[in-house]
């Protein structure tokens, strides 16, 4: 049985991703495409990558007929996607890419995203889609709120730690190097190829980076005290793909065998053997995770390195890993795309 | 039903994309995989970006036990492959990716490849594997030589030209923009990343590069007379991708119109509108090719502008396409992936 | 004795390199910064790569006192320049690095770019900036301009050839690969590190770039007839450089006899040997123009290849080479910078 | 006056680096240049970039005529340096770019490179060459050993810190972010540009990189007790450039006030303004260091962002730097010049 899906924000690269994804997928059909700044147009002109498709216009929402679409991904930017949710047909499963509905505490939405929560009642209803961990409750859910592409990619390696209690909670530090196409496709100086190529630049240093309001409400909960960590991402002259490093405070050998533990049956996420740490492009279109474990020279000291792609396994392939589960099909269903290397 | 292929030469980049390729192939199964200097490694250790897939161990050519396959891929350096395609039993259909077979005449081998060839009467059986024109023989052929990139980009947006009569035999331009892996995995100074990035340079320039010797064989056939292109292709700093540029003397309408006359039905050739042009990246990872013609300025010039991925369309993915007619599987089974785009 | 210069658009990238070099440059000094999106910000806050220079901050154009001022570059964008210009005071002597006045029939200038030109009469003083072409009448004029960066590399691979007669004059094809800087920093869309990473794109193609103007002009009066040659730009990921590709017909040793008989005492421009080429790196941040020639299998057909760095030799390099001129001081001074390679 | 340098091993990237610096130096001529496997090479042949300087071909080190030359820079693989270097004629002062010198304590060079040192008598009148804190040792000494460029990195951003006492030095973490010429010229396998682009990768993970001698060497020293810092080096794909984060617990406010204290009369080294953070391209093709401090939100904790080019202050640069000091010429001689941006 195919599922008719709308993807609203199809112009930009998250949108896109998940045309690419579910062109090959075996239950999902892309029933409407909007993108207000683009409406009118065809997807090929948008994007002709997409081009040998057959693919509806661009349209704007409102153009949107829902009364065949069984759900809904809104790849819209922050802070509109709440208004364009709260008033989607109750038919209508919903998983939002943005960061909308990411934090339950509307006090920390407004204290990372500067401004009040549009639409409180339905951040109520929403669950946290980091699959791995929401399983559950994602299958049951209307409306499931994707996580961010940094987000997830910590939570991989330092999540299943604060859970089995293997490291020190106040000394968790996460240095992340991420590819330009996490920034989106709006045109800013500083994405310019110009100024990338050859360079390598830190931002929202200093624990200003609103993922962080993902990682402070996960981890607090998995730890059942208030955890932070320090988070820097450098962006790094690529177009796609996340490398996480991070410094922990513990038993080497328990943190690797946490991390096999807690991933030994999952189809996505790959833990190497001790000693071993994978490269970013390991992964590059793929909705895998791969992860590694090192012991510094140091006592009590281990490195952790995972790396996902942050179109992926970072957002639209998630994204469709949730669908999958709400609309009751196969977890990996069209999700099995081997990483495109070199 | 599923058949057995074996990978012969897997530890090259074209093997590494037959795995990749398969992987989500509906028909066809690793069943060997060989790699001499790599023999006795797991494949996820030569290719990480394979861990998560199920695969056979890297053993030499010697080892791999042929009776339960039905056809190799040989993926192995130019020369060496005639040896080992000629030994193979004779239940076992080949598709050659190496130039050993590409050149119907032996001295037109030995002009290029500056040694006679060592399986002369193998070369006879050869069908040259340029899919779309020759798929009645690639469909019955015991041994199918997969062209070269360079070969199949030009080919592509030239060869209609030809068949047709619309350009100038005597003027025929072609200038070429190739990533870093379309000159293999083997480390060499002039590959290296330090001297590639921010660097653009020209090679074999004068009609010195082999795939000169394809371009002469296929265009003099089709023509029905020698004919000789100008072609100079140049490494830019990417690791995929083919972009090759045409300049051609002949009515630019009827260019256009050749193009999408052969091409109509083609699954993977898709002529764009006149006056639009294709980005290299727009069929990255994907088995597609886009072509663009635009009109000169000047009377009775067109410019035509081709892309594919050269280790797809260009050579793994062009493999399997034969694979797919010689096994009397669909032509497109396991080859819709969509472009990786951004 | 010292020369105070003003840069007026300092905050775009020919800006910024005009700065770079004349911080090395024996006899020249930075006056006054003008850039009216940038004013009353320091210099280092636009531009952190000069912040161990002592500059003066950015103003309007308005507030710069032009009275201790010998020589203004305008590094503005095209149209916007013309008005400066003209309103300049006379003792102050003009490098324009903009297109406003690289057109001496104003017919023409309202063909390429699109309205009429606003100061007609000051396009009459002005002179085209290709030092190496125009040397006397540089260094006796109170406006220069500066030619654009793909038509200076065009330039200096043809010129010499139309000039000698060694060329078939109605089939001059020039292929170009030019990396990202030279489209400026403005955000654009399809300039974005997402976007051009792995890609490379055609574009202004068929005779629609606007340097063909400048083509024409000059070619046709070295020529002394009207010629039009066939031009495609192309867009690489890199963030700076150029790399010319052009085909022609003609004796390949006659080509290569009147490009080193040409450029034999010139400082800044080097031809190789009969058959070696260059890459587009090996002039990385120089005022260089490295220019090789290979002769084709087939007779009477010669590929030309050019690099220049279009930041330096293309715009700001060769800008400080004609100050230099008008200024009376050595032609070479602050720009015999090496390469920087790798 | 002008002193004549010899550059041993010319034919890497340090040594040609050497040339392209020394092009510009007001007091520095390349006297010879010797590469053993390129001997009886033009430079122009080894490095195109530097075809327009007038340079001795490259010689094997034994046809180097040492009687005419002052000093020696040696740019030669580790472990080649020392017998080398042992051979050199009395009055020439030596400049070694190796590994070779830089640990004072045999038992460490052992340790960290795997096999006995060959000459320890020359390794105790070695000089360690991070001049902007050995200058006056540096001055006096007949051979300096010159850092590692990662070792330099990490030095300049957290040395004023252990001197100066303000961070907690059992918890150092130092992430490190290098481009692809760091490792060399010589071909590898995981240096070609196919398996670099759009790649990330740690390497040397968990204590194992050898520039980790030099860490423990020197701020052991000027902690005045054991100091182990926590060190993960990245391989990202530019070709030039490092930039380091490091992590550590003290006072932001102090932590920045004893960088900025330490640093004030520096001309190569520049703190920023508390709370930025420079780009790696921010000092490319220069001998700057730029660093900045940032505060992070959890109390006592400061991110620390230092970037340098590897092959200019992380190697080249900072030997001639050393060389002006040993022959009494201004340290900054033909040293400033400006970074290379975009």
């Amino acid at each position: 049985m195919t599922h008719n899906v709308a993807i609203l924000g199809a112009s930009g690269y998250t949108g896109a991703e998940l045309v690419r994804l579910i062109a090959s997928h075996p239950a999902l059909k892309v029933g409407a495409l909007s993108g207000n700044s683009k409406a009118g147009r065809a997807m090929a002109d948008v994007y002709p990558h997409l081009r040998h498709l057959d693919l509806p216009h661009v349209t704007t929402i409102q153009q949107v007929d829902f009364s065949g679409i069984d759900l809904a991904f809104c790849a819209l930017p922050h802070a509109t996607s709440q208004a364009v949710v709260a008033d989607l047909p109750g038919h209508v499963r919903v998983v939002d890419l943005s960061a909308d509905f990411r934090l339950r505490d509307p006090e920390e939405y407004e204290k990372w995203y500067g401004k009040p929560h549009a639409a409180p009642e339905m951040q109520r209803q929403a669950v946290y889609g980091l699959t791995e961990f929401y399983r559950g409750h994602i299958a049951r859910a209307r409306l499931v709120a994707g996580t961010g592409c940094n987000a997830a990619t910590g939570q991989f390696i330092l999540r299943p730690l604060i859970e089995a209690g293997v490291i020190d909670l106040d000394r968790i530090i996460l240095d992340l190097k991420v590819g330009a196409s996490g920034a989106g496709r709006a045109a800013r100086e500083h994405l310019l190829t110009a100024e990338m190529v050859e360079n390598v630049g830190a931002y929202a240093v200093g624990g200003r980076h609103r993922h962080l309001g993902e990682f402070d409400q996960e981890f607090s909960a998995a730890a059942g005290r208030r955890v932070e960590v320090q988070f820097t991402p450098h962006l790094v002259p690529a177009s796609r793909g996340i490398l996480a490093t991070a410094y922990v405070e513990g038993d080497p050998a328990a943190v690797h065998r946490a991390l096999a533990d807690r991933y030994g049956g999952e189809p996505f996420l790959h833990v190497l053997p001790m000693g071993q740490v994978p490269g970013m492009k390991d992964v590059r279109g793929s909705n895998l995770c791969h992860i590694g474990v090192v012991a510094d020279r140091r006592a009590n000291r281990a490195i952790i390195v995972g790396v996902i792609d942050n179109l992926t396994k970072g957002s639209s392939g998630q994204a469709i890993q949730n669908a999958n589960l709400m609309l009751g099909l196969d977890e990996t269903a069209g999700l099995m795309l081997a990483p495109v290397f070199p």
